[in-house]
């Protein structure tokens, strides 16, 4: 045995006696799973109880990342947690997660991250048959896109709430940020071609109309080929595409997070029918119907303001002219069971035509 | 404290311990893998060091699930180990794999199940690109499908492998079976309209063929969907899906496993430029040519016979009408490693016109 041969082997007998403990240790945490279960199923029935507590995988995430020390990245290992706990869930319970298809696209990446691939994902065609599966307990949750308003999504997911008695039970947040690549060391000068796929295009249209209106725009089915495409086609050529892609391929970034919505078109929201505890990182949000007036929003948000509530997000829906009313979706910091949040859902109710709750969560962890 | 919240809360203060103790064995190993690729780049260099051994990780999920007492079943504890290696080699060197798109298919699935989902997968356009991608150093390995006849990949796959000089590093299966459900009792009696994916028609279409020609075949856009509309639709209406979607939809199961390459449709290759060690449970894949003549196959199949190796697949290229050359594509059990396989190469080799030996590598794990 060579003197490297015996320096690994020493390394690997190493390793193999750690993942000996991981191991057992892993089949003894889902143990106490079933214990969870069992002790759930004695007390709420089996009928009642409640498997999924997204308050508490969010707890188990942050005290993860809080503490990790290294060498493996902190999102690394939650993600690694993540798959623990997916894998335990469903031996107490196989879930079923119902998202807006078709498959393999963004939402099934946010569904998989969110409730880790031991979950059963199932595609629907539309939001409306997301909820509908989900009210109907077909499946145990949905997952939907929140705020990618470059394909309407919002709106109408906005008014799923209204039809549907589903809560928001968390969130998901996937980074992607679109950037301008190109081979050569021209800048953004003497831009003629640029490669994308359809995806892509609706979510940069409007900086790309802004800044290169007059360049030809020419669709390739993934980003990675839109970056071989600006290497092959050379002088002139660029491809829209993510950091990884501009590593991968050695491209100069001479523009980056050119995204219409920035971080919005990359948020999902977790749908289900069940109150979520407080995680001690939580959103709450609500769906308000005011009557149309000038200076409605504004009135609204002073009570926020007043009580030092910080709004995380907020969406306008234009005025229904049958009635005059207008709706607003707002995000704010905070659990809907604070004291605090209460005075101010109080407030809220009124001096509103309708407050709907739609639900307290954690706040994306990963 | 209710009794449930105090029962509920030494479960939870359990696992909180075992996570700690995971959490600190798992960087651990990363810190063990860092050792493993320092010792590596001390005496291979920098350059030459090889990072993956698909033998090493075969062997690390085999015992994995042979030691496996659950209650975690085996095949989801090795998933979790995949992952734990992915995160663990991500730290050593980040994996660049090229698959044969488009994004979200069936190869990508593989290419994650393969390399866990540290590992970045890039998506190609042909198998002739994935090969050049790996063949130019651009990616580490590449994922293409190999038996998959429906769509006649096979044939190219094969002959990508005369073009470059790339070996097999491992094999990926993913098992997806297709039935024929339907929501009410008639059986396989009156079928008039049947839901299916564009996929899966390609996959089933001669058992469609040969059972039910006169049916109207309605494509969708997922074998869900296909369950949903079978519902919907009611009286002579079926889908054809998987055992899962059975199961969600609460569907009966009328005819089993009916794709026209049973298990064959879901076979994938790994690719790359290294050769891998025994890993104890190994195949070896060859490409033969030889001369035109009756019983050259059966001639060449004696070999295997002789020596007791048994084969696990064969497929056959027709004749070169330039020079009446056949050419087969042999899967067989055991390493070229081995003395018994070397002689039979050694025999096959005095007897063909050209023998390449495209790589031996472990059996697929999970």
């Amino acid at each position: 045995m060579s003197d490297q041969e015996k320096e690994l082997k020493l390394l690997r007998d190493q390793i193999d006696s750690i993942d000996r403990q991981i191991h057992g240790l892993l089949n003894d945490r889902a143990r106490c799973a079933q214990h969870v279960a069992e002790v759930k199923e004695k007390y709420q029935g089996s009928k009642d109880a409640v498997f999924y507590r997204p308050e508490r995988e969010a707890q188990v995430l942050r005290r993860v990342m809080e503490r990790n020390e290294g060498p493996l990245a902190d999102h690394e290992v939650a993600r690694l947690f993540r798959e623990v706990m997916s894998v335990c869930l469903a031996l107490e319970k196989p879930m079923h997660v119902a998202f807006l298809g078709p498959e393999g696209n963004f939402t099934q990446q946010a569904a998989s991250k969110h409730f880790g691939h031991s979950a059963h994902c199932i595609p629907f065609n539309s939001g409306d048959e997301v909820f509908r599966e989900v009210e109907s307990g077909g499946a145990h949750y949905g997952v939907v896109p929140i705020e990618n308003s470059s394909e309407g999504v919002v709106s109408h997911t906005l008014d799923l709430f209204k039809r549907f008695n589903l809560t928001i039970c968390g969130e998901v947040e996937l980074r992607i940020h679109h950037h301008v690549l190109r081979a050569d060391d021209l800048g953004l000068d003497q831009i003629t071609r640029i490669y994308l796929p359809q995806q892509t295009l609706s979510q940069c249209r409007s900086w790309l109309d802004s800044h290169f209106l007059s360049a030809e725009r020419i669709l390739v089915n993934s980003n990675a080929e839109a970056a071989r495409m600006a290497i092959k086609q050379g002088a002139g050529a660029v491809a829209i595409a993510s950091e990884l892609v501009a590593d991968l391929y050695q491209l100069n970034v001479v523009a980056r997070n050119i995204d219409d919505q920035s971080d919005n078109s990359t948020r999902y929201l977790i749908i289900g029918d069940q109150e979520v505890g407080e995680s001690g990182q939580d959103k709450t949000s609500i769906l308000v119907t005011v009557r149309d007036k000038s200076g409605a929003l504004y009135e609204l948000l002073e009570h926020f303001h007043k009580h030092k509530i910080s709004l995380t997000g907020i969406e306008t829906r234009p005025a229904n002219s049958e009635n005059s009313h207008s709706a607003f979706y707002i995000d704010f910091e905070g659990h809907a069971a604070n004291k605090h949040i209460q005075k101010v859902l109080q407030e809220l109710q009124s001096e509103t035509v309708e407050l709907k709750l739609l639900g307290s969560y954690p706040v994306a962890v990963l």
